[in-house]
């Protein structure tokens, strides 16, 4: 099978007829954006062995490719219109594989209304790598940033911290292996709905991808400001907390482990009440989990009331 | 050295200020797309040892996946306005490979005024894995398609064919090294302002990335028509003439070889003139090498008046 073949085959059912996009069949993808939006961009690879596991089923690879995509998008308070796929095989082209990928892309598809706008299909790279590239709109000038968190503001966070760094735990043999974690670690949940409902409300944004802390810590950085976080209002799965109760240590993990593509914003105390409705409205659990405070230090305030200050990346400093 | 350092020691300096995109500080990069245009995306990627030679400079490799992709919107009628970078390094962050990358792209965003608006770096790859999206804007339900060729109209070409592929051979040392025919290989240019000013007037158009057979190939099997093309009028350079008099069996090369992007295209009869005035005006040479025809049949006459039907892949048939 050629790179047509796989194209006219496989990848050619991902471009609904109802999209504003052209089929695969030209140089380039064609859309029309809605007059009076800012676009939003972005791209996350995935590469075998690095990011995923080889045996990992590669439906779930493919819809977590999109997702954490979708999640950037989320970040920023827009909603998706589609997306670009690129993949490199390892050897020669494998429509097996590329099946299997497109079988999660389409179920997802579904699920988020967006289509494939276009791509490209290469082989000989050695290891499975993925890229894809989503584009979303959001109301020109309102995008959520990072940079604009400001002393006194609530810090939140949706949704349940550390699932997925456990879940990965779990898959690595670490821990009793968890169905709950795992998937939270092969299917996040990109918080569309709660970042289009922040628009206007938060002062700053991002999705929780490298670890809460270094992701909070990037806010701190963007917006030139510090932290105080209160470790015990961080929100926990019910599998976590079990974990947890077991392993008191796996807290460091819960705090600084990545993969959660949860939303950490901030926002001035007088919108919290709009916030609390927004978060409904999207029906997604947030919680406010500390303060943004002048200087650059992000203090994570202990269980038993000891504060410990980290560094920007996510590691406490010594 | 870390992701965040990467960029924002060498990557950050690409997202120029006056760039209508954020920074890299974001979880997704945000632009203002121009009212009342179509949008235009692409992703092309190249892999080390597939689509370049670890031993190639890789300024000029980051240099042509960048024109490449310009090349695709180019074949649309579109003006480029940015684009994202995937890099998967074959091992770890390497920042001396970086730098030879960001070089070249930096050199080619300014002499085609787009600047990069954000991507993904990630390592342990294997091999060196390159992924481009560029977005480019159009005249709403103006933009140059594949499926528009109709039995009458003229088929085009701009510039010279196959000097990429005769480059390619002289890098692989089965001819003796030319310069010139090197530099098509390493540094194509991608014919923007011809493809812009061909809106309106050409029928059907693409880049010849493939081979001249094969895309014209393309435009025939989108459009549902045959072409007969006449290989005596297909435009050589003076160093592709001169090794085509040493070894006429490289005719088969220039006109399947791929990597010219030059563009090739389809115009009625009746656009003659305005498409010569167009491309004058764009300061790029072209040639109209023979016509489309009712059917499925794409001819090419060779110079002894043979008449021999080519394959839709640029195989001709036995």
């Amino acid at each position: 099978m050629d790179e047509f073949s796989l194209i006219d085959t496989i990848f050619s059912r991902l471009t609904t007829s109802g999209s504003p996009a052209l089929g695969l069949g030209d140089d380039a993808a064609l859309f029309s954006p809605p007059d009076g939006y800012d676009l939003v961009v972005t791209k996350d690879m995935m590469v075998s062995g690095r990011h995923f596991f080889s045996s990992d089923p590669m439906d779930l690879v493919a819809r977590k490719l999109l997702r954490v995509n979708l999640s950037d998008l989320a970040a920023m308070g827009a909603k998706p219109l589609g997306y670009l796929l690129g993949l490199a095989f390892p050897d020669k082209l494998d429509s097996g594989l590329a099946t299997e990928l497109s079988k999660g892309l389409l179920e997802d598809q579904k699920e988020f209304g967006i289509a494939l706008y276009g791509g490209d299909t290469v082989s000989g790279a050695g290891k499975l790598v993925l890229s894809l590239t989503a584009i979303g709109y959001v109301e020109k000038g309102q995008a959520l940033r990072r940079n604009g968190a400001k002393p006194g503001d609530l810090v939140f966070v949706s949704g349940t911290i550390g699932d997925a760094a456990l879940g990965l735990k779990c898959l690595l043999g670490d821990c009793p292996s968890d169905v709950a974690l795992v998937r939270r670690y092969h299917v996040p949940v990109p918080r569309l709905a709660l970042g289009a409902n922040l628009v206007g409300l938060a002062s700053a944004a991002l999705d929780i991808s490298d670890g809460m802390i270094a992701d909070l810590g990037h806010i701190c950085a963007q917006s030139r400001v510090g932290m105080r976080i209160e470790a015990r209002r961080v929100p926990l799965s019910d599998a976590a907390r079990h974990m947890l109760a077991d392993t008191p240590d796996l807290l460091r993990t819960v705090l600084t482990g990545g993969d959660d593509y949860e939303l950490a914003f901030t926002a001035p105390p007088e919108n919290a009440d709009a916030i609390k409705a927004a978060a409904k409205s999207a029906n997604v659990p947030i919680m406010d989990i500390g303060m943004v405070e002048k200087g650059d230090a992000l203090i994570v305030v202990e269980e038993d009331g000891t504060s410990r200050a980290w560094g920007a990346g996510g590691f406490r400093h010594p």
